[in-house]
């Protein structure tokens, strides 16, 4: 059943967004991918938002640049944790996104990850979801250890190739 | 009839908001005001903006801070102008507000002013106005006038005050 | 008859202030072009305010980079709506032209659109100009469901690429 | 049973916490509360995720101010979702603590909500676990009709204040 | 002779200007002073710059805040070497007075100095004269060994409130 | 014998400067204070960092705001440690005495702490004196031991405070 | 007889700082080039500036990025007028450079220029040295002319490769 | 002995840690290499730093990007002299590193260098380290003495690229 929604403002944003796919094929957890822009697309925003629940949604990511709406827009209607990645795209790199995302007024919260860190959304929310989902919760334990071997790993390449083992 | 709507985000930003109403006053021009969140009343925002036009609404003017998503969310259900005021309230000064009001994806324009620019925002109402009505054009030229006579009596103040007339 | 004057500081501004002349033309409204600087040709850029009503303009959009003056110039001389573009241009990313145009006194408002925003620029003169113009107005909502209608595409292709239609 | 963690790293940030708190009380969600700091005590923040899940924790919200690492440092050690609150503390307004705790690397996500923003990252604990508790779900969905209704007597006020109802 | 011109975009601004005054009262060279804005008043700033050679001017100091415009419209109508002082005013603390004053482009420079540094305007200004001033350059030497002097009994203050002496 | 020299470009950075000067009295560390500007005082500045070695100078602080030249002026003359303090003064808060403190070229290192961060000046001072210091080294651990026990009862009374504990 | 000197911190500048170089020979003002650094070698820019009066420098330009001491060392050891332009390296774009040269403290003056405004420095320069040389304010004046017509020369280029002479 | 630690967040520091390797290569001090990440490795992180004093580390250099918590995380765990670099990676080019690294709360420092200073680190170690060595402080001051004589021959070299020596 498909319990994250990947939404993104425009579909330039899908070459960061498809970092948060990407880890949720990893962890098993079924998605859906829709573009959605919280200005050229209002009432799909509004829709999407309002039904999610109903749909099985458990979580939310959304994606978008500049004055970036989109997370805000959608939790303005639902009550699902949303997660709001902050794309850099135009002049500012990202500090526009970045302060539209997270600055939220009290009452509405949109969960914020760094800068275009879409794969940090796909493991909050898998985190979320595990909150009910023991299996889910191994496999975040798991690829944490895996990461930790990866950095080990790194570490020993670095001094070799600096002939500092 | 009344043709400007003067939307804020919040009832704290009506000091600053206040401002545009008092412009519109001065002007001859008839207005409304609204409290409307972006994201705690969102199908209000809605319904104004895609209601306006038919109520005579020609310009809307939204003031709000933080992520200040109000203005865009009004131009995302319009083709009216929509003028769009950042607040400065919270830590950031309307820096957040400035760039989530100003930096709007391409195809949905806010008109956008200074941080808490709402005298000019009423003024920038009346300049889209006075397009179709004269005598509200020679209201703006004459209070003009006026500035630039108020800035001379200003500058024998100082210079009387600092004894250098 | 010529109702928008696009002016822009320097030739260099011309690749991102083009998309301003393109959406125009695309709505069937005439305008004309200008390099005219506020520092090096300023008589210029005062003379083209002050006789810009009479020769039939409504609106001035004006596009500069760095410290961004010539929005603010030109709107010191007219009260006619003028829309300021940011031009991204320098070490700063806009970020000095945007505070330059967007940040002026009480009295003398631009409508200030977001950086490199040439294209928001000309569909907000359209939305102004709409106003005593029913047939622009329809462009404008023809405009509006075309873009929905490119979004809920792109979704689609996002959607195949990646399989999850 | 006590399923949220109100962590922070000064007892001065208690005055922003203290939001949090309220807002879960509101809700009838257990919390604990704990002055614990990143820098001065690492082994006790580091024990206190590790050990959090065991102990019955769901969610831990995590406040703190200028190179606030304490709710990176918690998430390093736990896969339980971790709510980071920047804290406005000293010359630079929460812009240090905002980007210490959202510009987390990939791997590691912080769901950071906005400067000084303690009530948002309540109610963003709420909405999570409220995917397990239907009873608390319907809590937030009238907490929500509430905020509206609030905004509408708010939009009362301020136009009769005004004369402009 | 009235050989420098201090000019401010508003009569608010006098507080800070009032420095540069000072200094040239003290080191005895002459001035005027001007409320003139660039944007109320525009007739008035260029025919300040153009005529002011004439008068006998030979250096002028402009102070403005927020979109400050005053340094470079004056620049613009002029080659006698103008000094820009950005005010600190509103909520950007004059960091666009800053950019708005010292991005100018090619060919049109303001020899800026920092926020709200009036009194280094000053000082500027009497350095610029002095080139064709001898006694006047013995003041500024002085001025400066009295500068010197003045660190210097600080500090005996400051450590003999300490014990350090 | 005195081995940190804390140097301030003002007198008026005393009160920030001070907290230095506690630390290294707790500690047992012996130190002396001028007020000595790079900018008023630049002979002194120079001769300072040259002659410290020689005067038995272990490690130098440097306070100064604004454009903050004090630690890099005094690391231009000598290879000892020197520690920078930028202070937040002036409307920039601190963050033009930051980028002009840390920004080095390469080769002369200014050994940066945070905005006003004169404490921990001090206690870096004492970890780079303890290195041939033992008896140093253990007050500095207990002061560790100390800071961590403050924390643990301030979360007491925080608890207390709330009823939670 | 040289008269103007052109500083610069790293070889590196020379691609910037050569634009002041190449207008002062545009003007027939003979000037010098040093690269000296202010952090590694001060002894040099302190002797070049307290002997720049008597080798009959008129105007110091100084250029230098990141932690941008130059300058302000330089007018340190002078009442000659320094120029500084704040030269763009590294990760933060000039930013620290620009405000390491303007925010100077009260009693020590830079005239800065905008990011890279090496040419603007230079004239700037020009319009100093003319107050007491006739000539070159002709040229000078000239030279602004020329820019208005190149200007003029560029509108009609845009217009006619867009078709709208 | 090995008495410098490097230590970075990624491997993909090393391209800009090599330069501390480097230095301290060139200054005869023996060190190590690890790629320690304060998030995905804690347990190493604090591991290396409670051990670092008995295997004989003196100083350690901690270099880490966007939200960069390692070298306060060492600095929490240790009171060894800490030397943080922030590295620029991300849309935010260090910016995010350079706040996260330097504003440390009170009672722990990390000594900071400028974004991607990781050289300026190295020779800030030696620095500390040469306290206790007269042979390392003389490899420093001759270091020096050769920055100053490459200075003067860059110097000479762009005098004779432009005929101006």
């Amino acid at each position: 059943m498909t319990c994250v929604g990947i939404l993104m403002g425009s579909d330039s944003d899908w070459k960061i967004m498809e970092e948060a796919a990407e880890i949720l094929k990893t962890m098993g957890v079924d998605y859906e991918i829709e573009v959605i822009s919280a200005h050229r697309t209002p009432a799909k925003a509004s829709d999407y938002a309002l039904n999610a629940k109903d749909r099985g949604i458990k979580v939310i990511i959304a994606g978008a640049g500049m004055a970036a709406h989109l997370a805000g827009v959608l939790a303005a209607h639902t009550v699902l944790p949303v997660i709001g990645v902050p794309i850099a795209s135009g002049p500012l790199h990202g500090q526009d996104a970045l302060l539209s995302t997270v600055q939220m007024p009290p009452g509405i919260p949109v969960a914020t990850v760094g800068i275009n860190g879409a794969k940090n959304a796909g493991i909050l929310a898998c985190e979320i979801i595990s909150l009910g989902d023991e299996e889910l919760r191994q496999k975040l334990l798991d690829y944490r250890q895996d990461m930790a071997r990866k950095v080990a790993e790194k570490s020993r390449q670095v001094q070799e190739s600096h002939g500092k083992e």
